[in-house]
């Protein structure tokens, strides 16, 4: 055992990052569970809403690698740290145990806990939350974050923007780290109950905000910004474990 | 004047690359006229089809720059050089002459022909053509394309990916050059004709062969390979000068 045990939502792959820096790359998502945020328009509350605890496993290190080998085939690709906020988790034993088997490691977290092993990571993915998710950002958390990250992985922000509101936020976040690369997603109004994963998600409600996302960036010559949909749920919809 | 003219099919922008390496990235195209291939599948024909050469605007490298910088209020972003084969052209002058004003130079081009400049580019994707093109690819001048760009840009490769041929051909192309990134792009079977972008285009045909690519490399456990669907199709279907 090299660590306290992880509190694993699912783990599921290979298939591709549907989001953000790593977009269309192969990829098995370890999604743990817990979270301390609430988002409005939460994609993963089955990860996140303590009446799903039950289905959260706790598993070692050496468990969760055996099971992304399985999935892998052993043949070492990034592994995406999700969730709910990975964070809260001690991961650290884990991107250890796996970098030595080659795997690399990507983790997305709202910025509102700092952890030492941010530096071990490979990909660090920042992605604080706008006023339509009714979360308040602790600008200092998030400082920590990006200083705790350092120079060990690639970090960059990624913003949902839902509306004008959202898109203010993004510059200011980007106004802030000017020198981090910044990912503007347009949200999905209609994501998944916890419970299921077979509602329709309103495809052209994401597109319509796609072409005014990037309207906005044009239009205010912001040629920083990357504008990126959520792929997966263009081809898969709110289907789960894909 | 710093060069000869080219061949302009259109300039519009700016808007998202919607494909490959710089995928969500704004962009101004910069479209030229001509093409040494006729793919079966041809999505750009109005810029192929000499038909239309009578719509492509012989353009002085400085009447170019000055429409791009009208496009980008001369605020410097990439410009992406597309056809067509637009390595036909005669681009060295005006990668120069956009370069000292601070734009970026993105080219693509199918590899059929080596230029010196391509050594001047920030980045070159190198997109040869898979058997459903009904073209042939001249392996010796593929090589020369990535010898001309050497350690100049950052080279890339791009295949589109329609069935298990092409799949097979986008295998052998990264066998060849190992250390190249590749990109595998499902195929659009409804391409707009040259003369009208009203046609609806097979979003779930895209969509089953973009399921089933991902699939593919998973099973394969090819996981160097990027997969990434054409974003501009599914936000604006076949509508052109977006």
């Amino acid at each position: 055992m090299s660590g306290r045990t992880i509190r694993v939502s699912e783990i599921f792959g290979p298939t591709i990052q549907g989001e953000g820096a790593m977009i269309g790359q192969p990829t098995v998502f370890v999604r743990t569970g817990g979270c301390d945020y609430r988002c409005a328009w939460c994609d993963t509350l089955h990860a996140v809403d303590t009446t799903f605890r039950s289905e959260w496993a706790p598993m070692t290190p050496e468990a969760i690698l055996k099971q992304v080998d399985r999935l892998s085939g052993t043949r070492p690709l990034t592994i995406s740290l999700s969730g709910g906020n990975p964070a809260i988790q001690p991961l650290g034993p884990l991107i250890d145990l796996g970098q030595r088997a080659g795997y690399r490691f990507a983790l997305e977290t709202q910025g509102s806990l700092a952890k030492d092993w941010f530096a071990d990571l490979d990909i660090l993915t920042l992605s604080p939350k706008p006023p339509s998710s009714g979360m308040e950002t602790d600008w200092q958390k998030l400082a920590e974050c990006v200083d705790a990250a350092g120079s060990g992985p690639q970090t960059v922000l990624k913003v949902v923007v839902f509306d004008n509101a959202d898109y203010g936020y993004a510059r200011d976040v980007a106004d802030r780290y000017p020198s981090l690369p910044i990912y503007l997603q347009p949200g999905n109004h209609t994501p998944p109950p916890p419970d299921g994963d077979d509602t329709a998600i309103d495809m052209e409600g994401i597109m319509d905000r796609m072409r005014w996302l990037i309207g906005k960036v044009a239009e205010d010559r912001w040629y920083e910004a990357t504008v990126l949909p959520q792929l997966h749920t263009l081809i898969w919809g709110n289907l789960k474990g894909v």
